[in-house]
């Protein structure tokens, strides 16, 4: 794991409104992120093998990410 | 938005068991991402405030994430 760019997620949440952020802050965003991330797809891949399909599409990822809303 | 690599996310997918891939999904998953750290980012913000503190800390990222679990 930890595919993600420390850099990038001090973006974000620079973007998101936050003043000093720990390293730990950092490091515990991403491997949240991370995790939401996989989740989902694994719930998409869901979507489209029920679907028949061997692509993940943007509508899997959407259907999935609505349900566990 | 949008300070993600797709490159990355595309490899969270592959990691959590992907097959095949539209560009659209890796896009979609990208925003969706996105979304979630500032989301956690701002409500941990909450937390540091309300403790006052100035410096973002891990515990207020997880304590954020677990509320909206």
């Amino acid at each position: 794991m930890t595919e993600l760019s420390k850099a990038a997620i001090e973006r974000i949440m620079k973007n998101a409104g936050a003043g000093r952020i720990s390293a730990d802050a950092i490091e515990t965003l991403m491997v949240l992120m991370e995790e939401y991330g996989s989740f989902i797809t694994k719930e998409a891949k869901k979507m489209s093998d029920h679907a028949g399909r061997k692509t993940l599409r943007g509508s899997d990822i959407r259907i999935a990410a609505e349900i566990f809303k």
